[in-house]
């Protein structure tokens, strides 16, 4: 059944990042995107590079992740789907780990990365003083009372464009700090408190070092005038601590107006 | 600092039931109870017997569990919980599986059990294609689509005063098989379906023999009718599957009118 034009294919899946060294292929350390490609390989007898929109680091986990590559043989979506996941449960102890909730064949111009408009990345603080039990490696534990609305309101300075060196990590790739944030939102739900961020793209560590930079407003020990003079100062050292791994959640990403994607989230 | 009279402690714990036998202590297996009798014993070197609001089975969670005891050495109350905490994150691998949330000094006439008026266990669907990867072992995964409404439409058949014998263990030690449901509600969530039951007490197995049948109401299968017919049979084979453990949490318990404790919950 193989034919001459490749069918590109976009995925979404979900995962716990907290046994995988992250997104990308590293030397004996297993990663998702391996993980995904062998469960490709078993189902398909192909080895596509798969491209993901957001290489989330180690430990960071994925409720909505988009990945992208092509298949010379054509799937029907639901077979790729449900037979991705019959090797992802069963192809190791972590395969379990992964899942894909959604399949489909799209146009040969879609990218996962290159053609996304907006991402958008969840952090769950859990504010308590007894130690984490079902959200153990799935949020940042913090004992102190934080303030969410203080959170909130320190980090509607933060939204629009802003040379975010203050908030990038020091292997960050990218040409530049200038970054747009969509938005920030802090807010509480029972014992947890939940930043929820968008933009188009983010540069390494952005969203670890801003939660780090508002749980010290949450503690009260910055104000507003703060985080201004921490972004003004355009240097990581005048920042907050990168916040935990375990915390963040890749939680979907936008590819408005591309042709043959349909607009909205995933 | 020994006193004459002993204190009544009331704890409220969060426990994963995954690698637990259940609630209640047996030979060869770890229970919740031996853990937190453990970590008691460490941390002030008494011995009491733990009485529980609900004794789970293996693979029931709580979010809530109720648990009272006697010391004779009297604890401030904060220092019994992170003491406690300290010691259960300490006692083994699955120390971490139960925190304390909550503790307080209570009247002696308190029994977790016996004097509870309104016990509340949540029952968790997850209803998708994908495996589970966040909820493994936390929730039940039907593949198949669910209709919540129905379920909850056929779920009020249960509600009130009724011989339950068609939803009861065959191991089932309690008097009688009459039991009064408070409520029973079902409802969709995103993918999840969430079944909520509010009893004084209930029998062996009840809550996930009652949710086995639920589902087949979900499914089409079953209508209001049949759920009618089950109960009226007072036999269990005439009833659904029992629904797997890992789906059950047991969530509060109240002790209205109670002496010297706040009415409400937990």
């Amino acid at each position: 059944m193989t034919e001459d034009t490749p069918t590109r294919y976009k995925l979404v899946l979900e995962y716990d990042g907290t046994s995988f060294c992250g997104w990308q292929r590293q030397r004996d350390h297993p990663s998702v995107q391996e993980t995904l490609e062998n469960a490709l390989f078993a189902l398909t007898g192909e080895s596509p590079v798969v491209a993901a929109s957001g290489r989330t680091d180690s430990g960071v986990h994925a409720l909505g992740q988009v990945v992208s590559f092509d298949l010379l043989r054509s799937f029907p979506v639901y077979k790729l789907r449900d037979g991705l996941n019959f090797h992802l449960r069963r192809s190791s102890e972590d395969g379990a780990a992964i899942c894909v909730t959604a399949a489909a064949a799209v146009h040969p111009d879609f990218h996962a990365r290159f053609s996304a408009t907006q991402r958008e990345y969840l952090y769950r603080i859990v504010n308590r003083r007894a130690h984490l039990v079902f959200d153990r490696h799935r949020a940042w534990l913090v004992p102190q009372p934080l303030d969410a609305t203080a959170m909130h309101d320190a980090a509607q300075v933060l939204v629009g464009q802003h040379d975010f060196s203050s908030f990038r990590a020091a292997e960050c790739q990218a040409r530049s700090p200038v970054k747009t944030l969509d938005s920030l939102s802090v807010q509480r739900v029972g014992e947890e408190v939940i930043i929820e961020v968008k933009a188009r793209s983010f540069l390494h560590h952005q969203v670890r070092n801003i939660v780090g930079t508002l749980k010290t407003v949450g503690l009260g020990k910055w104000t507003v005038g703060d985080v201004k003079r921490v972004l003004a100062a355009r240097d990581r050292r005048a920042g907050g601590m990168t916040a935990p791994a375990a915390g963040l959640y890749f939680v979907q990403t936008r590819y408005d107006g591309v042709k043959g994607v349909p607009s909205g989230p995933k």
